[in-house]
């Protein structure tokens, strides 16, 4: 028993964001605090976090500017640890189902060590070839899933058909490109993300181009690459691309509002459309949509990526996460890489020490 | 043959307008012109012009920012006459079909005259009731059926459901109040019009409520009047109406992107969205529509709106439209108060003289 903690060091929101988050100055957003540990009941786990998901839609949950009742779950309150997904290893258990020394994933937050129901948690099973265990909070976790759902649920994407992607090196976009040309069996797949490298690893993965947004050309690029048609876009981004794929769309187009990580670190700007318009003269749809609607038939999905996976037309590997090996006290600042361009692919945290 | 006229006035696009259309200045959007008609080929009819339909979509056909391609009918070329539907005489024919003196819709456009394939036209029957012709302008024509294939098919609006208009005194706004209450059934239907009489009309036509936009309190009195949740919201206007509205819609909520009146006069300007993230953690649906989609499918519609107002469920009369008489020379002088909120229900052009 002697080597189980009784104290966490947390991240705790201390103050919500109205640009970037941040660790110092007089409202930091985020506070390095230690906090007791409360005693183990029965049916609880007391977990030690080994991974952190990092994902843009935390960005929201801490928005000052998003109206009571107007988020998909409830807001982190301020004096709360961050929160997050992870993986973690049950270092004391007071459950039979999840004993000592299993692996689960669960809603971990920002803390080195927590206590969580063993209701709340999942233990995860080792993957096939060897696969790292932190692909379960990305390619097949919520990040494959909303890339699936998205595409074929709420895109309704079909097979021959033009698809775009925004964020498209990003976790979401980069499973968006590989299950548009290889599961639904796009005719074209078109990826925006923010660098050349970034645009020739994209290409790697099966599309059929990727548009670096940050070149002076890039609005001209765009209407060039899609002048053919758009049946569908996934958006993942918001903003300015939003707005030149709305003037890009072919008729009866349908765009899936998945993110808009392009206005996430700026609560007060508002998203300016030029071509408004064209959502009624090209008769557009637009939907917006959150994963966990879908969670009841996930099963189905991560059946079928593991078929694909077997058959080759998914690659999950290395290559489709961004490990950054952070210590406790950098956690925010690995975080806050999402919005830097600092990954390809998942952003995981990897807790060192 | 004495008195068939072989020239006619017509009132011509001569500058593309970037704000509101205008008759004089150096570059006055409409020039008053006489031209030669044509002679009269076989199935061909000479018209003349009773009263026009007056649209908001008729801006959208003169627009300067539309680029090509991007609009449902080819955009108005300068040089021709204005478009517009009408009802029209026949006052000469080569057509065995379409014989002298039969009363025909058609496209016009805005001529006094105008030589039109018969095959263009359509004769119009006389209404039950008495009801003047000029309904199948509105009510019994493409405005009816844009109300209500806006609300049953695109938005799939369904009984007990909970919806709000926009443009509710305007000719769709005040069909969309009357099916939304009395054809689909929903439990709640709430108007957003410009002024307190409009409101009150839009009220007598069986709206439960109806907001003046003008009114300073006008954002809380939405929130206020819409807190019990909107299911459905059929979007005329655009802009900043739009924009409160997605901070008030339910989740899963779907809007119908009809029209954007109050961008209509200023080519130049976004729309401002400060509430779009709303789309994503309420996961609102968006779609635009174009009544030319559902055309084939119109009779299905009219027939039921026949229906209905035997039944007293659709009130179709005189204060459904604001019939406004019109000498020639003030035919773009009567379709601008369609952009100052001079009509209640379907506003008509009777041509005097």
């Amino acid at each position: 028993m002697s080597n189980i903690p009784t104290k966490t060091r947390s991240w705790i929101l201390t103050n919500k964001p109205t640009g970037l988050a941040t660790i110092s100055g007089d409202k930091p957003t985020f506070t390095l605090e230690t906090r007791d540990l409360p005693a183990l009941q029965n049916d609880q786990v007391l977990v030690k976090a080994l991974y952190y998901s990092n994902d843009p839609a935390q960005r929201g949950w801490i928005s000052p500017t998003i109206p009571e009742g107007r988020l998909y779950v409830p807001p982190v309150e301020v004096g709360t640890a961050m929160r997050t997904r992870g993986l973690a290893e049950v270092i004391d258990s007071k459950s039979d189902k999840v004993p000592k020394g299993t692996i689960v994933s669960g809603t971990t937050d920002w803390n080195e060590y927590v206590v969580l129901d063993a209701s709340a948690v999942t233990p995860v099973q080792p993957l096939p070839g060897g696969l790292s265990l932190t692909h379960y909070l990305g390619a097949l976790g919520g990040t494959g899933l909303t890339a699936y759902y998205g595409l074929v649920k709420v895109c309704e994407a079909k097979k021959g058909e033009k698809i775009v992607v925004s964020g498209a090196a990003g976790a979401t976009g980069s499973m968006v490109v590989q299950i548009a040309k290889n599961i639904v069996g796009a005719s074209n797949v078109i990826g925006i993300a923010g660098s050349d490298s970034k645009c020739r690893w994209v290409e790697s993965l099966g599309a059929d181009k990727c548009l670096n947004y940050k070149s002076p050309s890039f609005a001209k690029d765009l209407k060039e690459a899609t002048k053919d048609g758009v049946d569908v876009y996934f958006d993942n981004v918001g903003g300015e691309i939003l707005d030149l794929m709305l003037g890009n769309m072919s008729m009866h187009g349908r765009i899936a509002a998945c993110g808009s990580i392009s206005g996430y670190n700026s609560d007060d700007e508002p998203t300016i459309l030029k071509n408004y318009f064209q959502v009624i003269t090209m008769r557009l749809q637009l939907r917006g949509f959150i994963i966990i609607d879908y969670l009841p038939k996930a099963g189905e999905a991560l059946k079928l990526f593991r078929e694909a996976i077997q058959e080759g037309k998914l690659k999950v590997g290395d290559e489709n996460e961004t490990v950054v090996p952070t210590k406790f006290e950098d956690v925010p600042k690995t975080w806050l890489t999402l919005f830097s361009g600092g990954n390809t692919g998942k952003l995981v945290t990897k807790l060192e020490g």
